[in-house]
């Protein structure tokens, strides 16, 4: 089958012909029907040899939806023809987080060498995809797979953080979103699918911004230096009761620092590398500062509800397998509007 | 000045003059802008006199707003001019209860003789009306008195009951309104302004499902025999994840328990006399029943703010003083549609 | 092997012999180590021949610890000799509650004909069971298997109620645990271990509250006509904040409505067969009522998290399988002081 | 009257002999009964000139406790001979907020120049304090005042903090609390008293860690640059679900850093300067940092509560106000045992 894989260190992806592989006892083979591609992905692509940990070849996509194909011995309740997305941050399934379905948080993954698929374990840029236990599987039913496959990551991730933050984001709140790219879009239409907050996009090009009022955002401003100060102005001074970072470079994590109201809250979802000094004479009175990391079982099935009822609504490009490489690089550049996706 | 009493058992309202009362220390004195009918206005002027325990005559009106007129001895941080509406469960502020703003569970109020205005205390359906004390009143700003009123009860009543339902409410989820009057028409808007969830909207009569549609809801269904089980169809079987019922009649309190989710919870909010037998072979396992009352001040305020942001609209009729009487009666029979006002 | 099983409407348990099972693809057989008896197999063995959906002959045993015996294929992560308790309440594993762990909300179970072991599948009382797959094993480790069996349900379910009513039982508060018995025994020192409230028991016999005491309650209360008055003395008129009803019979349903607090809850947790009529003039205002149904997996570790630091104690009366019926006499005529447990 | 002043910048508090104060409309003068002292008195104390926002002369005393002595007019509810703890953290009493009795994040406070007794009003180190509304005002009823005047700071700021972490200190959870002084003693007994959590507390001294274990600590760590290591071997690897930092400076944040678990939180309680960066690479996934402050007016009375069960005892050592300069030397020096106050 085909397959994109990062082979070498440094080398960026391949578009590669490898075996198709065999489900085994209580494992699922999917027939890919759309793969996201994901700045993380260039994250993981970028680390110099000592910090990669993820194995080589790693056939990439931790966003990833299909059709069932084959089951391993034992496995039950699921059935070939049947159309899934792939819920990607496995764990152990047996810890007191993952017996509550937040497997983001497993604590024995590491221990045990569990990694997501894409990240470790064989991902979904591949015309089919081996998923360990039914459990990663959550069914969509009619909803089209390439519309949605970027939901399994670009959605549920902030979905997760968006969730957490839900008690600030009461009627009257205003929300910040810093970052419009593909994760910050989708994190504009949940906060206005799930409260009743005013949400504030911040980027750094009025094309961002255009989508981001498109995608339902109250105002938008201009990153930079008078951004603070701008949304200081539009919530009357008193700040943002939650602000979520989509890019987490040093310069959004200080604007965060800067906006973010007493009691408030900041998530950092952007894996930009900045950090956030928090404490007395840093940041306000209450306010907390997390990283949090993808998001839980049942939360995937939320998202994709919401996609359901037109809530959600990804802006997909859409990329054959052999034009994952080209994807990529448009995604680095930043070229891409909302999510790429490949169909194998 | 001109006030709108119940004054003797079964008589119903009169419009009569009446002196102009003065603030006490502490207290403030509005120049009432506009003030709401409610039925419970009706369920109590219904009451026998052995029942009846709020005095007589009783200004009514617990829906109140006006701009602040004169101030008592020792009132500060209010001045004169400014526009307020009145928040309406008055508690005695030092309870644990009160100490949250939740004066709507005060432990100490009926102990104290401390009650709402319009429900024992003067209310608001007259020229002038005394607030007990500052941190009753909450801000309106620019808002119209009149549009917006009825928020103080018909938007806060609902917004409480709402918000304590607020995890059952996740995207995906299915929420029911059983009936679609003053609270419920502004419930369908709050519960589509708070959260991702699917809304049914039930009632008698076509023009009331016209209005629940108009305002949001996704999905109606006439009451009657047979609406429980097309709302069971409509949710897969699954059955509502949270059931508001705003008439709280024996009918809608057996649809109510008939379509609940398990695990799901039943808000009996309207008055009408209902009961619901909750335990093991009646209720599905963890569905839980309550009557919540009125709501809290930090409610209030999100209420109005999501006014402010037109996420709410309450559906108006307006009349003057002289005709308050014969906007009861309207109100009696059924015939306002959303809210009636009255503006002295 | 030797069984303990109910064979026909209405015989009451047997001891048979009967063919060692087999485990399956994905399943494990447990060599049982202990088993617990409960008044709801006797609620089962007591309904008549068309209400009894659990299947003849059943196995009982819905209360399991045991130690790995043999893996059915395709199982790892699990290995002989490992001691664990079963988790009962079996889900489809897949829906939306499943997915937080919440299987005992399973919304698919009733369809797909999912039971747990001893209320439909075979269960522990017997030499060996199998268990449907891993994740329904909660590692024991040093944990005596006969000390805690019983926590499986009856510590898990009292855990589920209070950790609904966590945020009730503030500093200050009051819960009130009505019946003493396997399940309230354990609640009385779970609230105790989980929360600063005061609590006070009711029960029937003198020796039960002695019982009530030994275990932490605060103050203790005989059942009947006076109780209501004497715990609402006992809150100084306000009533409990949280109400556990482990008989569910109408007459401590009746004491449980008679003295929630204002905004209080109250759980019903035996299967007594009692109603409670919620809404106003029944109930208090904003008190809620809720039949939970034992707990989810995160919760069963929990519980056993408490036996672990000794939070929790329960206190067992041990049998051999063959005075198993015997056993279970004892505990229909409410001879048994906390909990039976028959050691295969 | 005698008073405890902070009189100019850099010379340390006084004994001073002022006008007794009257109370203006809708004051309270109560008669002090116990005043506490606390490190930020002296954080304030050693600030320079141009960071001090206090006012000078300042009355020192944000922990207070009396008896009221004269009522200010249109004062109700409230009587002469009462016995009240004193809430300190005052806000404007009207602002979303202040309107959840989370005074300690009013909104308005600074704008409004409104400053918490003993830290800009005049404070209750004093014969005689003001307090500016009854709201205020906690009922202490049968407490002794000298036994319980800490816990309006030393008592409510880390049950503030304990709170907010509530979902974290599940059974079977770990609790770290690092510094074992007037208000990590306190928090130790706290965490102990409303949840099932293991306490591990870290000091430098044996003293402050035998005072951990009389109070009810687990384990104790000498702290150093052992301790993370020593932490996480006592949490099994996998780290402290909550940690309570109230020393708050560089070494203590460390630690914290380092031992905080997967999804965990850290709560910066003491004000020593330090910071945390927070974020990805280098706090754990979903591990969430805040410094909160103080606490709210419903929390003062749950804290009070506890000790009316004696579930939290505050150790004590007493002055009369001549030796209040002496006491807070010695509070300076690090060589009170618990906590020191004063009684005029």
């Amino acid at each position: 089958m085909k397959a994109v894989q990062y082979r070498e260190i440094g080398k960026g992806p391949e578009v590669v012909e490898i075996p198709t592989p065999e489900p085994g006892p209580g494992q699922i083979r999917l027939r890919v029907t759309a793969a996201g591609l994901c700045h993380s992905d260039w994250f993981v692509m970028d680390l110099p040899a000592e910090a990669y940990t993820y194995g080589l070849p790693l056939t990439l996509g931790h966003e990833g939806a299909g059709v069932v194909d084959k089951l391993g011995e034992g496995v039950t309740g699921v059935s070939v023809g049947e159309s899934y997305a792939i819920y990607g941050p496995w764990g152990c399934g047996l810890c007191h987080a993952c017996a509550q379905g937040q497997e983001n948080y497993c604590t024995r993954a590491a221990e045990l060498g569990i990694q997501p698929p894409g990240l470790g374990a064989p991902g979904a840029m591949a015309e089919y995809v081996i998923v360990d236990d039914k459990r990663h599987l959550v069914p969509l039913g009619d909803l089209d797979p390439v519309e949605v496959v970027s939901l399994t990551d670009a959605g549920l991730t902030p979905y997760h953080a968006i969730m957490a933050a839900q008690d600030h984001l009461r009627a009257g709140s205003t929300a910040v979103v810093l970052g419009v790219g593909g994760l910050g879009h989708v994190g504009v239409q949940i906060i206005r699918a799930i409260s009743g907050a005013t949400v504030i996009a911040v980027d750094t090009s009025d094309e961002k911004l255009a989508l981001a009022k498109e995608v339902g955002a109250h105002h938008t401003v201009i990153s930079g230096p008078e951004a603070a100060a701008q949304i200081r102005e539009l919530t009357g001074g008193r700040g943002a009761d939650a602000v979520f970072d989509f890019a987490g470079v040093q310069p959004t994590i200080d604007i965060a620092r800067e906006v973010v109201a007493v009691n408030g809250n900041i998530h950092i979802v952007g894996i930009g590398g900045g950090l956030l000094p928090t404490g007395f004479f840093s940041t306000p009175f209450g306010a907390s500062v997390r990283a949090p990391y993808w998001g839980s079982r049942s939360e995937l099935m939320e998202v994709l509800d919401l996609a359901r009822v037109e809530a959600v609504n990804v802006h997909v490009e859409r990329y054959p397998i052999e034009e994952a490489p080209e994807a990529y690089a448009r995604l680095h550049h930043g070229d891409v509007r909302g999510r790429a996706v490949v169909i194998p």
